[in-house]
């Protein structure tokens, strides 16, 4: 069956005017569907460029001219083999759980001192561990995805504990270096950045320098030239670590603190560490923590 | 004379795949000229929305089926009156700084020590400060821009030194909500964070606190809903504030530090403040400060 011909449009859900993407809920059959509709990217071969035809542009219309600037509007020229304008992927049938993803989410921005944490944090941190996290073991200590496998650090010969598994992350294709995307899996049993100490510090060290050293043996990149980060709050409750090239673009101010400003702040917290801490961060307001937690407390 | 027309390519100085945008250099009647084509956003009304060919979607191509997902190449119905692809923004003349503007430039990771920052930071923002920030002073102080100013805070009644003036960034078109950019600029002179102390903490509280009410009272935005930050490296050294809606999308991460993480951090640095700590940031690799400082000492 042509799905996308049979899609009959419902509700936008979401639409990214920077990437020029389009989320739009619908149905096919009478079961809901979505279809994503994004233009692609210019791809152009500078050998093969010369003419504004040769860019890609058909008709132009002038907007406006002011001294050395000038706007105009134009077509491009496209073809459905060989010069696409858009990728259109389908979710057909569509969960409930598919469109709360692609559904626009507003951010909050939360201040989370350590009685709030307690208060709402804690108690749904626990709810999100154990079975949830199931996965997670399975990596650490069942073998799975082990092809996968970029380092895998059991024992700690500098005697920092700092154990851990590398391994792509499923958004990285595995092969562009720009987009490079790891996962650094602790193996220590840690929650998040709140349960860290000054005591930790020598295991975030030894665990980052492990990282730069597997990062440029296998893939030739210098410390300079990668983001090493934590999430707060995180996707998933046992302690991870993002490694990224430097150049790969998201929009995660607000979320992503550098594994060195944690390393940083750990030396002068105290031996409480980030427990007394009060953190600052973007959530949705989607997320259960806003919805049956934080919209209580803050304005 | 129709200058897209006449353009000869040379080279592609950007390419954003993300925000589908290029930026390329070439020559109009052999002067240097910059071509910028970037894809429109989807721009639908849900009320005329109904099958696939309402949603723009022209020729179909199926690529791939896996369970519920599906992917498919397409063309879009586009129109040079009522419904264009693209704009086409054409700097002719273009100057070696408008060249360097849009060259892509790739961002380094930068641990900026105590030590760093004395040998290379410390002149560098000296030789940025005098006429590089006489723009500032004379919106602070000559009343330079006062029809714009929104709040100036010339004295602190709490006695904690909270002065500021506050004004809309130039990047807002002062209209849409969700895109509210502000600055607050310091009557006091401090350069930016490194100069920050724990006695500075009453004096950033005032500052947060009076910005709150200011934008509650002028735009009916609530604290959760507002991102309030600094940057380090700032691109001008007289200390400010960025205040945006918490909607605004910026690809900030590494830049940008919340002012509530500031104050946090300063309760823990100890009287000596921000001049004795490590900061952790990305700079462009084309800043002064990586081609004649960090570059030689960061791997």
């Amino acid at each position: 069956m042509d799905l996308v011909k049979n899609f009959q449009f419902s509700r936008i859900l979401s639409n990214s005017t920077d990437s020029k993407k389009i989320y739009l809920l619908g149905t096919i059959d009478s079961q809901n569907a979505i279809v994503a509709i994004e233009k692609v990217a210019f791809d152009l071969d500078p050998k093969s460029l010369s003419d504004y035809k040769s860019l890609g542009i058909d008709q132009l219309r002038l907007l406006d001219i002011n001294d050395v600037y000038s706007w105009n509007m134009a077509t491009l020229i496209q073809n459905i083999d060989s010069n696409p304008a858009a990728k259109v992927n389908v979710i057909y049938p569509a969960s409930d759980t598919h469109i709360k993803k692609y559904q626009e989410s507003k951010p909050r921005y939360i201040v989370e001192t350590p009685e709030l944490y307690q208060k709402y944090v804690a108690p749904y941190v626990e709810s999100m561990r154990g079975d949830r996290i199931k996965w997670v073991h399975q990596i650490l200590f069942k073998g799975t995805e082990a092809e996968r496998v970029l380092t895998r650090v059991d024992e700690d010969p500098s005697g920092r504990n700092g154990t851990f598994v590398l391994l792509p992350d499923l958004k990285w294709d595995r092969k562009t270096l720009e987009t490079l995307y790891l996962i650094a899996i602790s193996i220590k049993d840690i929650a998040s950045i709140r349960d860290l100490t000054e005591a930790h510090i020598p295991m975030l060290e030894s665990i980052r320098d492990k990282i730069y050293a597997t990062v440029y043996e296998k893939y030739g990149l210098e410390p300079s030239q990668l983001k090493i980060y934590v999430h707060y709050q995180p996707s998933y409750y046992h302690f991870h670590i993002h490694v990224t090239h430097v150049q790969l673009q998201q929009n995660d101010f607000g979320r992503s603190i550098f594994l060195d400003s944690v390393i940083e702040q750990l030396r002068h917290l105290g031996p409480e560490g980030f427990s007394k801490a009060t953190l600052t961060y973007l959530l949705s307001d989607t997320h259960d923590l806003w919805t049956n937690g934080f919209s209580k407390e803050l304005r």
